[in-house]
C-alpha cells in the first residue's frame, strides 16, 4: 500500500471526525452521549481491530509474524500514554488563561515542533526547502482559522497571560513528542506492526479508563460507575464517531510504521481545511477570504515538501554524487 | 552597484512614501496642496535629474554614452505613458464597482500578472519553485490586508459587481505590462540609461500636464489654469513627498535595466509590509496576526525566489552539465 493513499485515506476520516461530532449532537449543542467515553471506546475497537489483524497475519503469512515480548521493550509502550496524560492535563490548564480561539491558533505550533523532534529525536535531516515548507503549513493553517480583526479576536490572541502562552509551547512540545516517540517505537523493530498496536492500545485503553473513573469521582458517581452509563445515549452517529476515530487512529499507527510523522502532520492539517470547505456546504459557516489564501498556503507547502528537486528547478532527473578520480 | 542594494533602497523610499503623504496631511485628512500635482512635478524632477546624470556621463566617460536618436526608436517610449493612461482610466471605473478594500486586494494580482508577462513577453523562463515563491508573495500580501471577516468586510470582498472583478483583472494586466515594456525598452539596446529615462520622463511630463489640464476643465477653472496654482499650499513636507516619489521612480528605472521587473516587485510588495510595520509606531494603528502572517509569507517568498538552489537542498554547489564523450 501506498504511503500517499492512506495519508489521502486519514485526510478524509479526520475531516469526516468534526463534521460526524457535529451531527452527533443536538440542536442546542449538548450530546445525549458522554464524549469521554468516545476515545475509550474507540481504543477498544482499535485493540480488538489489531488482535483480529494480528491473528489473521499468523494464519496467513508464510513465515510468522515477529513479536518481541520482553518486559524491557513492552513497558516502553506506556511511553506515550503518560505523556498524553500530561499533555492533557497542560491542556486543561492552558485553557485557563488563554482563549479558545488563542489556544486553536497556538495549535498550530505543533507543526514545527513536530519538525524539530522529527529531526532532534529521530535524526532526520530536512533540506532548507522541507523547513520552509513545514512552516508555511503552520502559518497556512494559522491563516485559515484568523477570525479577523473587527472584533475583539484580534487583541485578545495578544493579550492572553504570558503562562498560557509558556503552557501552549510546552504542550505542542509533549503533543509532538508523543508522535515522534510513537514512530521511534515503531521503527525500532521490524515486530509486527498488530502486535506492536496491541502494546500501544493496551496502554490506551487502561489510561482511558483512568480518565472515566476519574470523571465518575468529580461528579461524584451520581450516574453510578463508569461501566454502568457508558453506552447511555449511543445512537448510531455516536458509534460512527467511535468507528471513524478509531479507524483514523489505525491509519495514523501505520503511517508512522512506514511513511513518517511529518506525512501524518500534513494529513491532519489539511483535513482541518477539508472539513472547513465541507462545512460551507453541510452547516451554515460563512466562507472566509482566509479560509482560501490558507488554504493555498497549504497546498504550496505540500507542494514544496513532497515535490522531488529535480521537479520544482529543472535539474536533471537523476543526481549524481561527484565522482573522484582514484589514485593511480 | 548591486541590484539587491538598490532593491532594498527602492523598499525603504517606496515605504516612506505612504508615510510622508500621511504626514503632509491636515488632521482632518486633507491636504493643503494639490495631489495631483505629485506625479507630475515628480516626472520634472526625475527629468532634470537625468538630464544631469547624462550630462555628468558625457563629461567624465572616457567613452561618449550611447543615445540612439532615431523616431523609430524615441517613439516606443510613448508606449508606457499611454498604457498608464488606460489603467488610471480603467481605475477609475473599477472603483465604481468594487469597494476600496476590494479594489486594494485585487491590486496583489499585478504580482502574479508580471510574473506571466515576464515570462510570455520577454521569455525569461521562470523555475516552479520561482512560480510558487510568486504565488506566495500575492497571497502573502493579500494575508496582510484582509481585515477580518467579523465586520461587513467578508462579504463586501465576494459581493461586488462581477465587471468590477473583470476590470480589477484587466487593471492588474495594463499595469504589469507598462512595466514590462519599460524593461523591454530600456534593455533593447545599450543606450545610456539617463538618455533612455529622458525620453521616458519626457513622455510622463507632457502626460501628466494632460491630466492637470482635465483636472482645470473639470474644475471649471475656478483656480485658473494649472501652472497659476500647481504650487499651492507646497510645504516642505510636500515638496519630499515630491523628491521620494521621483528618488523612487529613478531607482525603479534603474531595477529594470540591471535587473528585472520581478525585483520590483518584491521590493515594492516588502515596502507595503513595512509601511504597516512602520505605522504601528508612527501612527495609531493596531497590530493584526494578518499582518504577522503576512509578513512570513513574504519573508518565505523572497527566500524561495532568490536563495540558490544548492542552498535549498544541499546539492553541490557548481551544476556542472552533463558530460558527453566526444566521438573518437
Amino acid at each position: 500500500m501506498q504511503w500517499y493513499f492512506v495519508a489521502a485515506l486519514l485526510t478524509i476520516l479526520t475531516s469526516s471526525q468534526g463534521i460526524l461530532t457535529k451531527l452527533s449532537q443536538n440542536k442546542d449543542s449538548t450530546y445525549d452521549y458522554d464524549t469521554a467515553t468516545v476515545p475509550f471506546l474507540g481504543e477498544i475497537f482499535k485493540l480488538l481491530v489489531s488482535c483480529f489483524f494480528l491473528w489473521r497475519e499468523k494464519e496467513t503469512s508464510p513465515t510468522p509474524p515477529k513479536l518481541t515480548m520482553e518486559w524491557r521493550s513492552m513497558r516502553l509502550f506506556l511511553v506515550p500514554s503518560v505523556i498524553y496524560l500530561f499533555h492533557n492535563n497542560i491542556t486543561f490548564l492552558t485553557l485557563k488563561y488563554l482563549s479558545p480561539s488563542t489556544y486553536q491558533i497556538m495549535g498550530n505550533l505543533k507543526i514545527i515542533t513536530t519538525g524539530i523532534l522529527f529531526r532532534i529525536f529521530l535524526e532526520r535531516k530536512l533540506t532548507k526547502l522541507q523547513w520552509m515548507a513545514i512552516l508555511l503549513l503552520a502559518i497556512g493553517t494559522t491563516t485559515s482559522q484568523v477570525k479577523g480583526c473587527g472584533d475583539s479576536m484580534c487583541e485578545s490572541l495578544l493579550s492572553g497571560h504570558i503562562t498560557g502562552y509558556i503552557l501552549a509551547v510546552v504542550s505542542a512540545f509533549l503533543s509532538a513528542f508523543a508522535g515522534i516517540y510513537t514512530e521511534y517505537l515503531l521503527k525500532k523493530n521490524n515486530d509486527s506492526l498488530y502486535w506492536q498496536n496491541i502494546q500501544l492500545y493496551t496502554c490506551g485503553v487502561f489510561f482511558n479508563m483512568g480518565w472515566l473513573i476519574v470523571g465518575d469521582f468529580q461528579s461524584g458517581f451520581e450516574k453510578g460507575f463508569w461501566w454502568q452509563h457508558i453506552f447511555n445515549g449511543y445512537t448510531l452517529t455516536a458509534w460512527l464517531v467511535v468507528a471513524n476515530l478509531a479507524s483514523s487512529g489505525l491509519l495514523v499507527s501505520w503511517l508512522m510504521k512506514y511513511a513518517d510523522n511529518i506525512v501524518k502532520v500534513y494529513a491532519t492539517s489539511m483535513a482541518m481545511l477539508l472539513t472547513a470547505v465541507l462545512s460551507q456546504f453541510l452547516f451554515d459557516v460563512k466562507a472566509t477570504i482566509q479560509l482560501v489564501l490558507g488554504i493555498i498556503i497549504c497546498m504550496i507547502s505540500l507542494h514544496l515538501y513532497f515535490t522531488p528537486v529535480h521537479m520544482l528547478v529543472d535539474l536533471p532527473a537523476i543526481e549524481t554524487p561527484v565522482r573522484r578520480e582514484e589514485d593511480p
